[in-house]
């Protein structure tokens, strides 16, 4: 099978090692919150970073994206203000008086020690009212600010630097808060920096909160819940054989 | 700088040749529309690219995530025929005669040549009604599917695959012809297939829609629309240099 999928594109597809390097990039990436180290990210390195974000596919060739890096310690001092005034409110949604413990043992950002927060954001109005793939559904500009944040990210594991996304915020404490524009949305606050090392798992997995989903669960054939693809297809077998 | 940047993790950071791979896969994928041919993708292939979607990262880990992966001619017509529909009152809401003309010459999907259509969905009640990190912001369920697509495109740029996203539809009928449960939001609907070639820039580039915009007039620095950093920071110059 491996060749065959060689030969259909000898001059497209990737060589092994640059498809192998992509692939650990998307299975060692990490939502880093508690490994930052103070190290100051060079400005080549950081325009890597940005570089990638902007690369990111967008509905219309949009290009909704700000990116506003944020390193001064009074706002992230208030950002963080605002974390722990949502967070102790979120503590008390969970329904168990054991997931409300656990939850409060979590650490779920690095808002002070990351060198660098960066709030990637949307202007719903970067091209004008009508956009070409936003006319029937108007998310499709923010669900390109969330493809610059995910290129970012892998782009920052291959770096060495480590990515996290904060979502625990009053989002309309956070864009007065940031003084964002009315037609402007922060898509993603994230924090950034080097780290002490990059965990083998997702931590809410080490934490005993959420195993990973077996992906043969979650594929289906042609109609929703059917699970039963057609003959001769092996999806299923090997998606088994690779967890 | 180079060499400052290597030094902070030596052990952490890709080698220069991995990150080159990824940095490629970033730069040289695109929104496939025209292109697609009927070659079938291998299974081994196919799961690669559902495994990579699957390690997106998710709020509180949920894997809100479904594929539904679509090769029915009968499915594909029904949902081309939506896609026509929606297409028809698109153009007709661009403001000049000039831009609804250029927009009826544009190809925008290619859900009938593609071999696979998949749709990549989030299952808003996957992990319960309390989620770390959904608290505050409902849509992040929606965010996380979204960076599944992502990590699936550049897997797929990686194998010499090509992806396009459609999104000319009316999202309610779309969801009733796929039979979805009402806590089942199509995200994305993903035309996919081997491609004669991919295209060294954005379609709506060439066509002359938008132009790709310079990257160093959307960052910010601290304050919203300060384009002034701090002494002695390089990244704007950086940024000149490599547009």
């Amino acid at each position: 099978m491996e060749n065959q999928s060689i030969t259909h594109q000898p001059e497209l597809a990737f060589d092994d090692s640059e498809r192998n390097a992509l692939y650990k990039a998307i299975y060692s990436r990490r939502d880093v919150r508690g490994q930052f180290k103070p190290d100051p990210i060079p400005d080549d390195v950081l325009a890597r970073l940005l570089q990638a974000a902007h690369h990111a596919p967008s509905v219309g060739f949009m290009q909704p994206w700000n990116f506003l890096l944020i390193r001064s310690p009074e706002i992230k001092q208030q950002v963080h203000q605002l974390f722990l005034s949502a967070n102790r409110e979120a503590e008390t949604m969970f329904e168990t008086p054991e997931k409300r413990q656990l939850y409060s043992t979590l650490k779920l950002e690095g808002i002070l020690e990351s060198p660098i927060n960066l709030v990637i954001t949307c202007d719903r109005e970067r091209a004008g009212p009508v956009v070409i793939g936003r006319t029937h559904d108007m998310a499709m500009d923010i669900y390109s600010s969330v493809c610059a944040v995910q290129n970012l990210w892998l782009a920052a594991r291959s770096e060495g630097v480590g990515v996290g996304w904060v979502s625990i915020f009053d989002r309309m404490k956070l864009k007065k808060l940031l003084n964002l524009p009315a037609q402007v949305t922060p898509v993603a606050y994230l924090c950034i920096g080097y780290v002490a090392h990059f965990f083998a798992e997702p931590e809410l997995k080490s934490a005993g909160w959420r195993d990973r989903l077996p992906l043969k669960d979650l594929v289906y054939f042609d109609h929703w819940e059917n699970s039963h693809p057609e003959e001769g297809c092996t999806l299923l077998s090997v998606l088994e054989s690779t967890p």
